[in-house]
């Protein structure tokens, strides 16, 4: 497999700025003396969509040349992914798919309704999902976006951390993110790889949904022992062009619990006034929980959504 | 009465300008098709201290001379202003008494204490807390700041308006923000008046703390006819000084229902992703009820704080 290269980064960065916006770094004195590190945030959670998946969705759906994306996009996704797909294809100006589960929130089929796009719905298994997705691409000759397994997805979600190591007058000792499917962890790992060459990249994992750790420690990918996690972005597996990427590129992977993620999101919204989902805070949640392995170090902490259901809130 | 001059606001500004975030404007497309106009909002819910509260309290604690701050500052508050009041002794280096309401929530207790300041309680009247300031500061010989009726607070607030007046490219066609006590109300009617000569200033106030739209219409200081809204950080009357401000410079009050402040407030942090508490929506919530008064106008509109008892949310 040959990964992404820096130039095609570069591109994916180029092609997809128009649309994006480049998020700030944020950083807090009290943060700091909590984790006993220096930590630059990355609040992706003030993205497009409310989440990095705009960046990913974008550059696969702008790197289509114009007779492939003519029909259109078939996405399935219950969270920002959909919105990502939704908003890239409103951005082009083509049809949008999405397949939904049937229990999605409505805050979120809202969401994607309103980039335009098409919302149908199927039973909450990857099986009904992969279904709903293949007919449609059948009926409209519409292309399929995977949320995660795609180099186009990846180079997209690369330009986060690129755009962070931009941002930071040195190189961080540390860039952090969560992993779910690994699209935002491989591209992490591609531009601390190509931007930073110093930096290590480590990853957070709900414990409730813990297939990465697995993968990454037994050289193949596994699936989680079981999935129970508030941290509803991450329940996805690695796929194989992600987990090629994350062998080579990344250092460990961490996990967290329920209470740390629910404990890092209370203080993140409370003290920064900010509004992050569970899934969005799990590298944090990493950062202050294993404090020992980062004392002192510089860090680069991705926050990566923040689409949360007000109507269920852990506190 | 001698209102602060420009002259006193830009030494105001001065003064402060090494200890407080200079916010940044937001905008939201979203934002501006729901309430029909162009909509600059200014976030100081991401002030320090989580309230443009840091401003006044700032600007009267460092205009204070060496002899007069020596003893420290006594304030009561069971909300922002005793947090702006802690955090700008901890800048000073001088002792900070705090009288609290012995309800007021554990979250804000802890974070006036968090800046290093002594908080004793009281019962949760005015009376009470004005007797246990007095008491203190008979015992410690600390200066009183009240926590608006004050030509230095005002003078403080009104840095806020005039930092939104800066940022934009041309002046706004009205300026809003929350009434309560008045401090940042007048604040800001001096700031448009010397920084903005052609922009009008609104206030929003809650329909249960509707002292000021009243004292506005009849001209005198005026109570007001029950006290219900979850804006917990409005329900203080006006003082002479700030009251005089108003009539002299502030176009009209108008009011919202604790149903409009609770709707804007989820619009907020579903979409902007920004922690507002109730109190800090209340001018936005008036735009967007009274939308026909503000149609394809220009409004800066001032979001005042984010601190929020996360474990009693409305929705």
């Amino acid at each position: 497999m040959t990964f992404p290269t820096a130039n095609e980064i570069d591109a994916a960065h180029e092609r997809i700025r128009p649309y994006i916006h480049r998020t700030p770094v944020l950083t807090s004195k009290q943060l700091n003396l909590l984790a006993g590190a220096e930590i630059f945030l990355k609040p992706e959670n003030l993205q497009k969509v409310g989440a990095f998946k705009a960046r990913g969705a974008l550059n696969a759906v702008l790197s289509l040349s114009p007779e492939e994306r003519k029909n259109g996009i078939v996405a399935h996704s219950s969270g920002n992914h959909a919105q990502g797909v939704a908003y890239a294809c409103q951005v082009a100006g083509i049809p949008a798919y999405i397949v939904m589960p049937e229990n999605s929130p409505r805050v979120k089929i809202d969401a994607v309704r309103g980039y335009g796009a098409a919302v149908s719905f199927c039973e909450n298994t990857p099986q009904a999902r992969q279904k709903a997705a293949d007919q449609l691409q059948h009926e409209t000759g519409a292309v399929f976006v995977h949320p995660y397994n795609d180099y186009r997805v990846i180079a997209g979600q690369a330009t986060a951390a690129k755009e962070l190591i931009e941002d930071l007058d040195e190189d961080p000792d540390f860039l952090l993110c969560p992993v779910g499917g690994g699209g935002l962890l491989s591209g992490t790992a591609l531009s601390a790889h190509y931007y930073a060459a110093g930096t290590r990249v480590i990853a957070g994992e709900p414990e409730g949904a813990a297939d990465a750790i697995l993968s990454f420690q037994k050289g193949e990918i596994t699936n989680a022992p079981f999935v129970k996690t508030i941290a509803d972005g991450l329940l996805t597996t690695l796929g194989d062009k992600t987990f090629a990427v994350i062998q080579e590129h990344v250092t460990d992977i961490v996990t967290v619990t329920d209470a740390d993620i629910i404990e890092t999101m209370k203080w993140i919204w409370e003290r920064l006034k900010i509004v992050v989902e569970p899934s969005g805070v799990v590298a944090l949640a990493a950062v202050i929980k294993y404090k020992g392995l980062f004392r002192g170090k510089k860090l680069g902490v991705i926050l990566t959504g923040g689409n949360v259901d007000l109507g269920s809130l852990p506190f």
